[in-house]
């Protein structure tokens, strides 16, 4: 496609999502769970179609030579479908954050101030490879009131155009505008450069993917970005650790599923407690099969262990990879996280109320976890429903971003006829 | 300055800021008060020190024949460093939003969550002409407990040396470091380029002044930016309005404070009412030497009325001038609103509920106001206290930034041994 009719047609979506973005926003949340409940059934109904068009993706993606990892993060069965119908089901669960009434008080002018929560208007998701989070993303910019421009990766175009026909079929059948999807069809990588341009008609960019995908979302878009980077997860052990919970937590935020964001990637242990932490540890870790690196002092604790680099300490694995280091007290700890960290979760295990204070509060991170593991960073286990993402910045959303991190608010101010003097 | 040595400079300052960052969070309230009190102390006994200085910005202003608005605005004397002063005491009269629980639960893992409110971080502020941005802004970024970068034009850099210096010499004395305020004294415009690429040292940045400014750091910053491009902001006169309250509320949108954002550029008239209210409103508008643009219907309805150019519609004046438009009804005032409007200030004149509450719920804006003023679109107003800007954006803040828009929030989850199977 020329470039300029590519930057048209992105043009148009991003014009029809700004247009259906008021009578979304406006929808009861009874018309709103009705349309879920009807995208659920015809989940259910159309399951050979979907495995069909999927089975096309898996198979342009082996002669394509994508890794095993990566097609199983395509592949839609009858067990996924069924998860993504109780997804629906769990956001239909939560309660509607619209119209609520944030603030209310009366001014010095007379005047009556209401903060009122309301969507956020259009936000475009840009993701890779889960064919899943067409429905969703969806689901959850729905329910808030918002319009949604998916742009998927090309390795699951098949699955997200059919699963993108079966909501906006539902919403033709419930009378309500089709424009409230946009799937951006088009291949081309510059489809997502010329929408990053259109800052008057989308109002929030949210990139999940690798980091350099991520990147350059930043770099070019002139709307707000919400985003993490990495997850660069610590586990610190304190000298006043208990030794087996310390053992415990340290093993499931490496192991319990280590190609995630809020896996463990380095483990910090205070020097009193190594030689006892240690190897216990190192049993679980080569138990599971996972490759350890380290400073000088583990690997002369730790049989096996590799000396890591000064690039490990700044490496997001997300495999069976572990780095290792010893710290002369917490401050150390604290200081190599706040270099090394990605703001995303950290912890600490120490059965001392102080230490525990002083990592809360000086560890600058989205989510700090004290005597648990780091893989409780995640929506639905913070109560939040569903999540769109996780963010480590620090404006607007921080953390899991469930329904009411899809909106914003607005002032409604009413007088009897003030004027400033 | 040769641009790699800039470039280092710049790069320096942010770090320096980084590494304030966290002793400036910890500081207790009184002795943040402390510090703002000296500062105003400091800003009584120097006063000669100042306007001294300030002299000299105006002198070399009046020789690059900036004109009288500009240099109005660069002016400081014992008046308005009186009125800094107060400035300081209002935000010593707020409370400290820091260290606010703003959530607490039991999560089903059995963890103890908390949503604990805590500083952004480094804030850089870029702004224009008026010097007295160096001290608010200041006092508002180190009383939510965040370090500042302050870039101010280079019209008034005199006045922002001596205004920093007060500043970090009432740091020093009080033993608190006095990184908590960098000044970039640079007047090279590349500098602020370099710092808008330091996303890990800087946290968000606040640009305010001319919309171009404001592009260009929207544009090329990696960090998230917090803004208004303009305020183009329109009252509607209903035609269930109260005329006498109509013309009253119009005149002063339009008139109090021309050349500030929550000012009144267009006005729309229900066309059921116009031939009674246009007439009494321009009078008033003449009085005040208003021109008025309008369309077609009224320049037949007000002598002297120039025609209103497509142009028009999308422009804000920041002057004695209005545009004026006549509307078919509601819907069309509320059309014409969406399209040209900045999502600033928005107001509707109408006795009727019905009206009221469809404008307030369909206008795109960060505040509507029914039967009142837009010009009341103000932190002071709104009991936030001082306001570091205005936002019109969805992310975040939207309105008035006081205190509590300069932080964020950190989640601490604590547990006895969790882990996620």
């Amino acid at each position: 496609m020329a470039d300029q009719e590519l930057k048209s047609g992105m043009k148009r979506i991003a014009h029809a999502a700004r247009m259906a973005a008021q009578s979304i926003a406006d929808l009861p949340t009874e018309e709103k769970h009705r349309l879920l409940k009807s995208i659920q059934k015809q989940l259910k109904e159309r399951q050979q179609e979907i495995t069909g068009e999927n089975a096309k993706d898996l198979e342009s993606g082996k002669q394509k030579g994508l890794s095993k990892a990566v097609l199983d993060r395509i592949r839609l069965d009858g067990k996924r479908i069924q998860r993504i119908c109780e997804g629906i089901e769990g956001i239909i669960a939560l309660p509607d954050p619209l119209g609520e009434v944030m603030e209310e008080r009366t001014l010095r002018s007379g005047i009556r101030l209401k903060k009122v929560r309301v969507p956020l208007g259009v936000i475009l998701l840009i993701f890779e490879a889960r064919p899943n989070v067409v429905i969703d993303a969806f689901a959850l910019c729905f329910k808030s009131g918002n319009v949604s421009i998916l742009k998927g990766g090309s390795d699951a175009a098949h699955s997200n155009v059919i699963l993108a026909r079966i909501i906006t079929d539902a919403l033709k059948d419930a009378h309500i505008t089709p424009d409230a999807l946009q799937l951006v069809a088009s291949r081309d990588h510059e489809a997502v450069d010329h929408l990053l341009d259109l800052e008057e008609d989308i109002d929030l960019v949210i990139p999940r993917g690798g980091e350099r995908l991520i990147r350059n979302v930043v770099k070019k878009a002139r709307m707000p970005v919400i985003m993490h980077y990495k997850g660069l997860c610590h586990t610190y052990i304190d000298k006043d650790a208990d030794i087996g919970q310390a053992v415990a937590i340290a093993l499931n935020a490496k192991i319990q599923r280590p190609g995630v964001c809020n896996a463990m990637e380095t483990l910090l242990v205070h020097q009193d407690i190594a030689d006892k932490v240690l190897p216990l540890l190192a049993a679980g870790l080569k138990e599971a099969g996972v490759r350890i690196k380290g400073d000088d002092q583990v690997c002369a604790l730790v049989k096996d262990a590799e000396p890591a680099s000064e690039e490990d300490w700044s490496t997001e694995y997300l495999d069976l990879i572990l780095s290792i280091r010893i710290v002369r007290d917490l401050d150390e700890a604290i200081a190599h996280i706040n270099r090394y960290g990605s703001k995303h979760s950290e912890a600490i295990i120490s059965e001392n109320k102080d230490a525990q204070e002083r990592f809360a509060r000086m560890v600058d991170a989205s989510s700090v976890f004290v005597n648990c593991s780091t893989r409780f960073n995640d929506g639905f286990e913070y109560g939040l429903g569903a999540e769109i993402g996780i963010s480590t910045q620090k404006i607007h959303a921080r953390g899991p971003m469930g329904l009411r991190e899809l909106t914003t608010y607005k002032y409604i101010l009413s007088g009897e006829g003030q004027v400033r003097t």
